[in-house]
């Protein structure tokens, strides 16, 4: 069966997050996999790279799925792009190695948490920006960023609901940019865990505003004890920015 | 009476414009209107610089007001930013010379009407940006613009049934920029009729997709006739951009 790459873009404002669930017919997944059926007529699976939460967007989502009849990728990019509801964007359809997975093949994702930073407000990016919290303190936030940073076991940065078997991770970069009246959290990793970034996000929000001091994130690591960390932050922040494959 | 200068910016998409219209409750002005006499607990009458229809938006809408009693500026700014729904930004707002009328003492403005031209769909700014129409022949389009600017009688750009007494407006520049996938079409004029812009660019468009030679231009301004001109480009394209005041 011929494999295929398929990447997206999506406001998630609207849906309960990426990955389906039952049939609520609510979820980008479901969205996604009934438009694909119907155009194609034969029932396609389609795996998604990063389960983006309720809310939460994707610059850049990558998803994989198999078909019994070889697509012309052009057409069917095309006839997608007329299909699919207007928060969600087909940017680009190739046929995939056989062996490609859009989840197991990822290399590295890299999400964005945006933050008004300006005291103006801007109605134009409201959806996908966090309201200004107070006046935040970038400096001890980039320190407490680098000690974020590395191979740990980020269990206290994880919902204990969903907790994986091994909560170990690796974080390459945490970029704290500054653009446009706006503050940009850009996390990278070679996965992630449930409602990591906006956890910490929320701790690195909860330094910035001077209720923690950054010295205090390598006790939060160790503890191992989501009760350590900062808060969820909102949903409606965070974006999947970017997702790599290959080294 | 002391006198204010508001600044606001708005997304159009869910009102029936900028003006009040009888009760409806869902005009922009009426919104703030409402707002500003809650706030200040006194009946307050706020004039626009410019009319926005439905479903155009504003990233600089200016707008005056009196008040019996005299505002702490600062204070009723940060009130109203909490107060005013989140489609609409209060983004200054300053005490004003005795004389001073947003629309009366304006002395220019410039709508921007945005247009995808690139293929890959933009699900975040697909509010505010036509999406694409077809392959547009920008050049043809800059002649015509050219064509269009003046001091002119624009009866056949103005939707009939609200024409003004006189139809003659100069404007001053119509500016054709691609950017980040988009064109943005700039109109600078001293006023505007009902619809002007949204006419003047569904005929822009028609050049551009090659339905209609740019040289037709000045015979459709002659002719004083709505019909000859194009269509009237959809509002969700439409953001008044800048509004002015003083030489």
């Amino acid at each position: 069966m011929p494999n295929y790459k398929l990447t997206l873009s999506y406001e998630g404002t609207r849906y309960r997050g990426w990955q389906k669930q039952g049939n609520t017919g609510n979820t980008i997944q479901e969205k996604l996999e009934s438009t694909l059926s119907r155009l194609l007529s034969e029932p396609v699976e389609a795996a998604g790279c990063g389960r983006t939460d309720a809310g939460v967007h994707a610059r850049m989502q990558v998803c994989s799925f198999r078909t019994v009849k070889p697509l012309d990728c052009g057409e069917t990019l095309q006839r997608l792009r007329q299909q699919l509801p207007e928060d969600i964007g087909a940017l680009s359809l190739e046929e995939a190695e056989p062996r490609f997975h859009a989840r197991l093949s990822c290399t590295g994702k890299t999400y964005c948490y945006r933050i008004r930073i300006d005291d103006t407000p801007d109605v134009f990016s409201r959806r996908w920006v966090l309201p200004c919290p107070g006046a935040l303190d970038l400096s001890a936030m980039k320190k407490a960023a680098a000690l974020l940073c590395g191979k740990h076991d980020y269990s206290a940065f994880c919902s204990l609901r969903h907790r994986k078997k091994s909560a170990v991770r690796t974080v390459s970069a945490i970029r704290l940019e500054e653009t446009e009246g706006e503050l940009r959290i850009f996390f990278t990793a070679d996965g992630f865990l449930y409602n990591m970034v906006r956890i910490l996000t929320g701790t690195l929000l909860e330094v910035g505003l001077g209720l923690r001091e950054a010295e205090s994130v390598p006790a939060i690591l160790d503890s191992c004890d989501r009760m350590q960390a900062g808060p969820t932050a909102p949903a409606r922040g965070l974006t999947l920015w970017e997702v790599r494959y290959g080294k």
